[in-house]
């Protein structure tokens, strides 16, 4: 940050106040059209008709995630481990990138239209072409991303237990949703990250943080991720784009923007995306805008059943939720499906879009993943499954399932 | 609040924590696909290309004033002035109602398509149709909407320079977008409500917080609502849908979603909204997403100029914007045209949509609207510009107008 | 609160905003000087030489936890359950004096100066002395406080689990220390309070808030108030006031402000309280200053031992403290202990002043206790240990022990 | 800050989350009991009275004035100006003992015990005698506290009309008090601070957050620190000690704590603090116990007028506080203390203590000091007040005047 260029910007961040742009790069990165786009995808979908306030973007978050980098690089830094500024502007790229291949509605498209492909994988397609764009200045921060760099630590900053990116999306999901429980102490816990044989480590004055983050995350988990009338939401938007899928297979005219119909009516697999660029360009044209315009005028399509299934999300006429600990008996969805069909006037195709269950499952802790280890002053690190002596670790590592049902009122 | 129905709802907001619905009409109304559409349109239409998390829609701030209107009335009541229960239901309709003919980038479309009628008269209609489906339940509430009710002092709670509204925006806009300096106090200037001769007044010890409320009011002003990139984005889009209402009376065809095709396709004056009950339905469906997806679409029109205009404001590639205190030279703006007309081979119209001059103004505080009274201990009442021997209101009362020049870089 | 009487006072509270007084005996129990003396009484003791910031006073928590208590009042009405206007004001007299019989470092007196007789015995002395003085009008409150009323969840709001004093001090105490983590959603629990059976319970939506409630308590517990800093500092004071009476049974002169003088000169047992009514008096003069200040005076005392403990306290070189899960060897401690006497020049009396060890213990939910009793939909009532699918309150019930040992660096 | 040494401590700091020492020496000034004196020595003295959260020390400030002025000296380094390490060091230590010399209630002890001496004075002696003790380490340190460094615009920072001492002090007392009118951004403001020739400037867009300032620096002034019932506990003070001090003088025998006795029954000028070093040393004894303490005391003195005034401000029966514009009628003051003497058998002297005016004055911006600069993105440098187009800062300017009557009830 030698040179004060034109090119270090300050965002306002209602959380952290302000956000400034650390490297050159990083401000032509964020000027790019694939990361405007972002702007145009909310960090957490149809969750804003639950709480009204959720309406912030993967472009906010991502700005975010990368501050809370900078942060993290001084204090590791200051405890006398290198980071060279080559890798701190690298790992600054990872960050800020992380979540770049996230479609709008990202879990909704990758079960009905785009099921093919993840997310993460359009991450790096977006990647390799910015590189190219960028003269390979982006090649150590793929590295990193991908994990292959020796210096593991730095790939842990972009994704573990412990990472930026949760560190941000927990802070600002709590914020925006107004949910004060999920509140984390970011700063706290980046004041006590430390690096032991290469691996991150939270110095021991820092457990109970760590701790009231495992709870925090869980609960933000169920009261928002999981939350059942955002569930009942998302399963409609599911359905809804099932069954424009189906309808366009049979070639009935649908209004789409240009690039939602070339994912409604061809079916690409990864490889597709490999072979024809212009699969990736159409991808980054595809934002909330064009899911939400097409469905609100689906509204008053001539087939019934999908504008049924529209005007109940458009204007929030969401479908009931029952949520229990054990499956549904499979009887009493049957009895519940013939009685909709009937009053709704389905076949039996139909009314699988109208009564569904599934299952939800959260785990607040993963200690089959890299763990979150702890630092004694005697030089000892534990995973925070055993040094806790507190918490009972073992039971958050269980995962919680729970099943559901939705059905219009 | 006698009865716990199950219509009595709570909603997050991250302001205030909790907001409940205090009538069972209330709740209904917020159900009503129109009181829906609000949550697709932006409080703050492009701000968030310059405040990224300024994202809250009219749907919240709706719900945010008519959560301050429940402390207003309780306030007052303790002071021992009578709201019946009627009144107390039809000024929390009026406020919950007051902004619910504002279309997406109200102003923007206002000045484009849409421009023979205001939100304001837009509202009216909209409260007249719910009034007939709710079977004149909003009678009252539309009587005091108009201020056509005897006591004065609850059309003032609903429009006024110290009405509910302007005390939940800019507490808003300031949470949302991070700019601290406008948060005001709207629980402590609750607290100094009181009603003299029929007029809303405020006690004598909050009259610092007044000052500190046309302060920050002046502040967000030139900070947020009037600052120049915003200013740029919008003006932007005026010209782009204006543009796009040119291209359609010569018949080009134009990607739409079906309300937006009936507005720009068409010049409706107030009288045709009266005439035709189904152009307020039309109306009724038009938010953010159909302008913005259109827009979104329109960066690929073989149009150049429309596709051009489109591109600067997808990727935000805004116009630079010069601000000054007096009008530009008309020299300097034809010369400047002469030059962007060159470097983008345009012709003497097309220009007019990349160079634009205009200006905005501001007044803190109108002595000539109803005054903020201030309440002395004695029983005097004074106008807050006559009332504080500190700020200089009267400087505050002159109009401030700067000019503005926008142009491709 | 009908009339808007000159006893309706308003406090500014950083926590709630605002804070009014509902009933004209409020404010004159707030005026009363008993009541003023918590002005003087911080209510994290010596936490402030850890956390700078928690310097707030019982005084402030009192009035908040009556804050509290009004909304509680309000929501539970609400619902359909009667509370009297006499009730209310008992249930509101017995919060603001639940802790009126606080001393000075309440915890270092009652082991030390004061030590027949807890603070909850004079809080009761206390009230029963301002019931004569308001004539009778406070009887309910005390039969309340005392859980002799026939309505028990009145009690419960003011000692339980889930009392309004839990709710106050965690959220305050966690504000003034700036431990963000233990900031709990008091409104949102309150806003799930109901009564079922004469029980407190909360609504099943408001579990989440439940178990962060207890985890936040824990938290609290283990980074502030059992903070291994605090405890120093704590027994260090002990050992000073110990050593001072010491230094009174023999006869040796110690600066002390009057009030202080009674209580180090003299023994006084529970009766003495009862049979002379100056005792009280005495009591009612004492807060922090008396303490401190003392402290301060005796650093120059020729008594070495007395100075050489002062100074540790007031220029903050408080001793080193190691703390663990097992009690410590006794062993280690006698050679600890020989050290110390060599190096400090210490007999075999006075080196029990600067070694001491013991052990504290917490635990986050107490099953044996008046439950935390969760409502179902469904009307089903249930424990919160059993309710809650996912937090192991059974591991919370178990009492955590941690044995310290101190000595000077 | 290479090497991470055990010297390196961080502070909990609710507006700030963490404080950090940033040299070696900071830590170890931190320690010296003359700093750590300032834990005793409320920021705002008798505003609690008023505010009950405004409890925050000298000390609390003292480090967040550091902390800021660590965040200064980022910003302006970033920005191409030099600050060396040895520069950073000075100015840090120079902001964190600018207050050092405060005593308790130090404007109260100032116009009656302590008083040919200012605050300022003692504060150069601390630094003095801190020099001596560091071996000279402070030097430079007192050279920017005098402003006898070459480079001014360090002076500016720990002292002009935008220094880190009025940045943390506005927030910390608004955030205390709850006066949430108070906040202002000092972050966004060191965002924008640079240095022109040699002097501190703000960026041009940085106006308006300057513009607030000034006004909140107004509004605390009149909201806050010359709230009347303040003012009226603070004159009582002056009384109380005045009174104290004529008794003193003729050998009344007065509880006193020593360091106080040595203040009470002497009388000292600069001189003697120059000439007897020990007169320092009792000063650095002195806190606000001392003070309250013996208060306390008096209140049982059998001088009925010395225990009459301390119950006042004991027990909180405050003085009535009149203020208005003009100076008070002398034939009113007059008639009101005759009829004062009477109520309270009083004599011609003893009823100046209960009756007192004077005046208090404010000015938001001097002109005349060094001037608020304004830095333009053409390199112009303009003082605010001709900056600002909007505010009237003449206005401002103007030393606003307010005079004051108190008396008891």
């Amino acid at each position: 940050m030698t040179n004060s260029s034109n090119k270090r910007k300050i965002f306002n961040d209602p959380i952290y106040g302000f956000v400034s742009t650390p490297f050159e790069i990083i401000f032509d990165l964020i000027e790019h059209p694939y990361f405007q786009r972002l702007r145009r995808i909310k960090q957490l979908g149809l969750t804003n008709l639950v709480y009204p306030g959720s309406l912030h973007t993967r472009f906010h978050h991502a700005m975010g995630a990368m501050h809370l980098m900078g942060l993290a690089i001084e204090e590791i830094r200051s405890k006398g481990h290198e980071i060279t500024e080559d890798e701190a502007k690298a790992v600054t790229i990872a960050i800020l990138l992380h979540d770049i291949g996230h479609g709008p509605f990202s879990h909704a498209l990758e079960h009905s239209i785009v099921n093919n492909i993840t997310h993460e994988d359009i991450s790096q397609l977006f990647m390799d072409r910015l590189n190219i764009e960028f003269n390979g200045e982006l090649t150590l921060a793929i590295k990193i991303f991908k994990n292959n760099y020796h210096k593991k630590f730095l790939h842990q900053l972009v994704s573990s237990q412990l990472d930026m990116d949760r560190l941000d999306y927990l802070k600002r999901d709590s914020f925006f949703t107004g949910v004060s429980e999920g509140v984390i102490s970011s700063d706290r816990i980046i004041k006590m990250l430390n690096v032991v044989n290469d691996q991150l480590t939270i110095e021991a004055k820092g457990i109970y943080s760590i701790e009231k983050f495992i709870i925090a995350r869980r609960l933000m988990y169920w009261q928002v991720y999981l939350h059942k009338t955002v569930l009942s939401a998302e399963n409609l938007l599911v359905n809804i784009l099932k069954y424009a899928k189906e309808l366009a297979k049979n070639n009935v005219e649908l209004f789409c923007t240009p690039p939602l119909k070339t994912f409604l009516y061809n079916q690409f697999s990864k490889i597709d995306f490999t072979n024809k660029p212009e699969l990736l360009d159409a991808f980054a044209l595809l934002d909330d805008y064009d899911i939400m315009t097409s469905i609100k005028v689906w509204t008053a399509h001539t087939d019934n059943v999908l504008s049924m299934l529209c005007k109940h999300l458009v204007n929030r006429k969401l479908f009931k939720v029952e949520m229990q600990g054990m499956a549904f008996d499979k009887i009493k969805i049957e009895k519940l499906k013939n009685e909709i069909k009937k009053r709704l006037n389905l076949n039996d195709n139909e009314v699988n879009y109208f009564v569904l269950s599934g299952y939800v499952a959260n785990d607040a802790y993963r200690g089959d993943r890299i763990s979150i280890n702890i630092l004694f002053k005697d030089g000892t690190v534990l995973d925070i499954a055993k040094a806790s002596d507190q918490l009972n670790i073992e039971v958050l590592e269980k995962t919680v399932k729970k099943y559901y049902l939705c059905y219009p009122k």
